[in-house]
């Protein structure tokens, strides 16, 4: 999407690849929304130490980033010994899944590319396969979130108010993003709209990446505290919500996603207010029989006892760069503990769609329309 | 309550009066949870800029000081001409009423302190009239939370996981408190359970209050964020819901509380979990029709875009002292704004009983109820 830096107005996508110096180009997340700067790993060792380091993140963003990684691995390997390369390609493979390891994504989109690149029959062929692999990955993901956001900006009507949780944004994607998508689709359409971003508590992700991508992009939205949703819900202040998703159950079309999505839900179907999950195909797990046992993190405590931001002037945004550099601060009380559950499952009953590349579905047509929807046994 | 410092623990009411000194004595409730620190007014005037500038906050609590200040302004008073007094005595009321304009509390605290001062016959008479109806005006306030405690203790089993929001505590009140007055009585009792604190965003009353409270009194804690009461629900965590309240309609049961407890009391609805609020007779407003018209404070956005802490290491609770300034930090994207509304309303449908000091009742019980519970016409 297109972010402004200093009046100056370009497009960038959250990951990419500059093949002159063979190097992904990924946005620091860390410093938003305080600064934007755009990083380059130079080789696939750094970029397994941005995922790791959280340089970026979002399920999508990362597999895109070790689609990449697996490319730049593959190209710094000199010589013609296909078994030797074979050793190396496996090397920086393990390195690359070891950043996050308990993340499904990236280690899905390297087998992806490895397939492809083992069609290749000399080390020169191979490498380039898995370039074009991995470009035509971070494509995909692009298109699928086209896809969304054509479906979804259906849903949107100009004057309505939507709420959105955590960042299931252009940031967490390659571009475009999958709750944003049909939001980003709905105002190329000129339709006008105000977006709420629950602050989505204890990381914060609404208030600093959603609110910032919203911003670049124009919107109109404001940031509210997780618990204000069910006031203004209550005063006929949201018409719609929509929201990304971890792991959506293809059987049962459970959700889990961010902590804090349930109650939404709840709060949603109480006001009669339409509540939409948007996802790419690959989030579908069609595995799991029941959304009790999707593993839920439990996350440092630190997170909830605390808040990451720059030190600044109540009364007043930022104005000083200097003072933009994030800080922890101790909120709670120094002698107590948290408990900190990372997501929540919402269950079919308060869903009242789900936004896919392939359409809009009920969570209870996933199953039936599981073929079409890249099922495969 | 008590309050341990350096090993020394010691009984303090959140506010008190030292007849010594003419001082209004006022736990700091600024610094806390960081630092523990009682302040000592000099006179009428700086009682109120603590009212203000919120050293004390809680509508029993600034009522109690409210109540002292009068006594304090009366009691520098030199001379025996009753109508230069009176004079006086209104100048030290409306510096005090105008601490904190829009609060009810203050100002019905004063009445009462000033009508039985009144009954005096001489100067030295309404002086010494003033200082025990403050007196007795703190003890009362005790009573009500003593009162709720034993009532509400009731409800409370051991091996219970409690939830309460925000802070509704004794630094709310004079001692004791309304929401973790049930709690403390409890625990009196013998009883073993532990609370969730929601942290209450965007003041965080919750992480730095109650949190500080419950962990003084050695009572099992945990603070949580305000996104994971619905998921701890769903997995049967959590038993019973305890909250206070600002103002609670006596003809409708609708109860205003701190943004946020709405929500809960829809959670708990859906997971069959009893919801209680408990009040002093005094938050019962037994004049307004519909809880819609109960003016709901839009307050000022940085609440939401920054959070206040002590500057910390993530890892570990604060060891340095000299570290404990909180200071306030720019959480969200600079260039965004934000909705702030201070509290919500909760439907009677919702409320499993109030918790009054006459006994707990129905919501819907309150109107009928209503000459038990001191309601004149």
């Amino acid at each position: 999407m297109n972010v402004t830096v200093r009046g100056c107005t370009q497009h960038y996508r959250t990951v990419a690849f500059d093949r002159a110096r063979n190097a992904v180009l990924l946005i620091e997340q860390r410093l938003l929304p305080h600064e934007f700067k755009v990083v380059a790993t130079k080789n696939f060792r750094e970029t397994a130490g941005a995922i790791r380091d959280m340089i970026v993140r979002g399920a999508p963003a990362i597999a895109a980033t070790a689609a990449y990684g697996l490319a730049q691995g593959a190209l710094v390997f000199r010589g013609q010994d296909l078994r030797k390369f074979s050793r190396h390609i496996e090397a920086v493979y393990q390195t690359l899944k070891a950043a996050r390891p308990t993340a499904v994504d990236p280690v899905n989109a390297m087998n992806g590319v490895r397939a492809v690149m083992r069609t290749g029959r000399t080390v020169e062929e191979q490498q380039a396969l898995a370039l074009a692999a991995a470009e035509e990955f971070a494509s995909d993901d692009v298109r699928h979130c086209e896809g969304i956001g054509r479906h979804g900006a259906r849903l949107i009507r100009s004057g309505m108010k939507i709420l959105t949780h955590c960042n299931a944004g252009w940031l967490a994607c390659v571009d475009i993003g999958t709750a944003t998508g049909p939001m980003y689709a709905a105002q190329a359409q000129g339709k006008k709209f105000h977006v709420f971003c629950d602050e989505t508590r204890p990381r914060s992700q609404g208030a600093t990446l959603t609110a910032w991508e919203l911003a670049q992009q124009g919107i109109s939205h404001q940031v509210i505290a997780d618990n204000a949703a069910g006031h203004l819900m209550q005063r006929g202040e949201i018409d719609l919500v929509i929201v990304g998703s971890d792991r959506t159950l293809g059987r049962t079309g459970e959700v889990a996603n961010k902590i804090g999505t349930y109650p939404k839900a709840v709060l949603a179907k109480r006001h009669g207010i339409p509540f939409y999950v948007a996802i790419p195909l690959s989030t579908i797990d069609w595995n799991l029989k029941r959304g009790f046992d999707i593993p839920i993190e439990e996350r440092h405590e630190s997170e909830v006892l605390g808040a990451w931001g720059a030190i600044a002037n109540p009364q007043s945004a930022i104005r000083n760069p200097q003072l933009n550099r994030r800080i922890y601060v101790r909120v709670a009380n120094p002698a107590s503990g948290a408990r900190n559950p990372g997501f929540d499952v919402t269950p079919p009953d308060l869903i009242t769609g789900i936004i896919t590349p392939a359409g809009i579905f009920k969570p209870q047509e996933l199953w039936p329309q599981r073929r079409k929807l890249g099922f495969t046994d």
